[in-house]
């Protein structure tokens, strides 16, 4: 709790006119593989990349106070528009002064568009050209959301990173639909960028397309054309082969822009960001660390564990020997055990710190490889029985 | 995360044998009420009375870390001995470094006996003289406690202070078998001290006797005589009407030793505190603050509020204005009742540490009443419209 959290103060125009201030630079290019070392300014400061940012879903990354987060070492959070619109609604979130302000967290907040979200709904939605219609997951009420919008929902809770309303279709999905489905995300991402103001947040396109090489390429080449703050990789990790998104990311990157960031939607698994990473990716948000959390698995330096297990029953050892976060510094695995099976609240926020704790450091490593130069090896070295297990690609086979 | 904890070192004898550390100081006595303001030092450092202890049932106290208890101004805590002995269960515990190791809390930790979560399983238990034969509620496995075995197992936990096993007798229930059951309690009492060793923790016996004054005297007299750490108040705040509670206190408390600390078990409210520490009470325990705030339910100022009503959707202000706990200094109650609606974690915690900060100043008020002789007025200014509402006892009434 006694963490202070620094507030950078929004640049004002002469006309005192607060303007967006958004600026993405790349420190270093790795040179044996797409992977990039950068940073990205906001009006609530910068965060280096490559970058993970925890999802708060609802208004916290769950279990966790802001202090926390920053003492973890997260610089920039996600926060989900659909959830946000639904309750306690954009609208009251404005009036009580922003999403940052409502959650006391001070630094960068993507917000996603809830596109995700609602096309995960199923047979609750339909949608046409001009947006989606859904039914509320909360309490079955009935709302239209267009791409304009979207942006307006984002400009009321004062995100720093506003994401375009874009259709993530399933995997697998008919190669018609897919089509027909990019096409009209593009059509919806340039009528996000005709309504955007000056003061509005940053704002990504999504590439689309499915596991199909010219759709991929297509929707990134009429996005480029338009002209967004950076790109996003969506529609990936819906269920499709592994082997595909490390397809899709190489059929990608290389077409976008290289001084504009690049998000991928929705990943992964610390094998799939490293594998990202070096595919050209700058940042990522999922689930997965605090989702696992909650449910008691842990990433280890030594590979997963569930703390549930009999064999920690007496374990006085913690976590992960090698770690040095608050729950590995203080508790032992037989007392997150005894938590985890007593469903005590605070064997979600132990095992959460300690989760999230494993993916920021996975990314300082990975940042500190970047600068030193020595990426493969790092990639190398997390590919031994111990490791992250990544399937290695082949066009990084040095030897 | 940041506070650290004071470890205290526990006293060794000449030959390296480790002997409990406990004493009770009197600081100072109040004129016009039984109060007494007072310090209990035990191996784990000292905490001044009247105290109130947070209940961590099963190891934790529900949603919040130990430094965070430290920050709020908790300076010792209960562990349930029956929820700790059926899980993980108290050999682990022992085997693991003790109960303080465990849950990595390093200051007092006071033990119940059990007694009270056995006797509430109605049905579930059947007693004998020997003891008393439950089935857990976990798994209804079959256990036997005697007050030589609930000894061993606060032994094994490490507490600083021990409780003997009683029992504890609904409201109402036929005198004579009050009178049967405190006499038992009492024998039980006297089978406990037999036990008990040097290394023991402090043992503190409970004074029964229903509502009956004769009852009362004699549980008192019988326990006094046996000669224990200190004394607790138990079988009361349970369904008997509020009256009865200050009438067995004002039986009670003038018969104990005034050097010995006194504990009232399962109270209570903020009124029934300031009610019991005039009538001489030197610490409490309740899971009210921490239950209560699991849901919803939040102590202000100005009295109760449910933070789930929708008159705080929009309401920027903190729970209390006049509170400096980390809730109320970096949330809006619109903020607090979205997570509390939205089901999230966060919401527990958040509520927690402001209702235990509310219990630890209004202690720490009481503290300041004594030693500034001003407590009858801070009892009067709490009776007023938006105080306490505390039925002023006859005895106190001054004008």
């Amino acid at each position: 709790m006694t963490v202070s959290l620094a507030r950078v103060r929004t640049r004002l125009t002469d006309t005192n006119q607060e303007v967006m201030a958004f600026r993405f630079e790349v420190i270093k290019k790795d040179n044996l593989s797409q992977a990039r070392l950068g940073r990205i300014e906001t009006d609530h400061g910068s965060f280096t990349t490559p970058a993970f940012l925890p999802v708060g879903t609802q208004g916290s990354i769950k279990s966790l106070t802001p202090e926390e987060l920053v003492e973890i070492g997260v610089e920039a959070i996600l926060g989900n528009t659909y959830h946000l619109y639904l309750r306690p609604g954009h609208e009251t979130i404005e009036r009580l002064g922003g999403l940052h302000t409502f959650i006391h967290w001070e630094r960068p907040i993507l917000t996603d568009s809830g596109g995700f979200q609602i096309f995960s709904l199923g047979s609750l939605r339909k949608i046409s050209e001009e947006g989606v219609t859904f039914q509320s997951h909360l309490d079955g009420s009935s709302h239209f959301l267009s791409p304009e919008k979207v942006m307006e929902i984002q400009r009321s809770l004062g995100s720093d990173i506003a994401m375009v309303l874009d259709e993530c279709v399933p995997y697998p999905s008919p190669y018609e639909y897919v089509k027909v489905s990019m096409e009209r995300t593009s059509r919806w991402a340039k009528r996000s960028l005709e309504v955007r103001r000056e003061t509005d947040p940053a704002l990504f396109a999504i590439v689309q397309g499915g596991v199909h090489r010219d759709l991929r390429e297509k929707s990134v080449h009429k996005l480029v054309e338009m002209g967004f703050h950076g790109y996003a990789i969506g529609g990936l990790s819906v269920g499709e082969p592994k082997s595909m998104m490390s397809d899709v990311l190489k059929w990608t990157t290389p077409l976008l822009p290289e001084n504009k960031p690049r998000y991928l939607m929705g990943v992964g698994t610390p094998e799939d960001i490293l594998n990202a990473v070096m595919l050209g990716i700058d940042f990522f948000d999922c689930v997965l660390p605090t989702r696992n959390a909650r449910n008691g698995t842990l990433f280890t330096s030594s590979g997963k564990i569930s703390i549930k297990q009999a064999q920690y029953a007496e374990d006085g050892k913690p976590v992960d020997e090698t770690c040095t976060c608050y729950t590995c510094r203080h508790y032992s695995r037989a007392y997150l055990r005894h938590l985890y099976l007593s469903k005590e609240i605070l064997s979600s926020r132990l095992n959460t710190i300690h989760n999230l704790f494993y993916y920021i450091n996975l990314l300082v490593k990975i940042k500190g490889a970047i600068q030193e130069g020595r990426l493969l090896d790092f990639y190398k070295s997390h590919t031994s029985p111990h490791g992250l297990e990544i399937e290695f690609p082949a066009h990084f086979q040095s030897d």
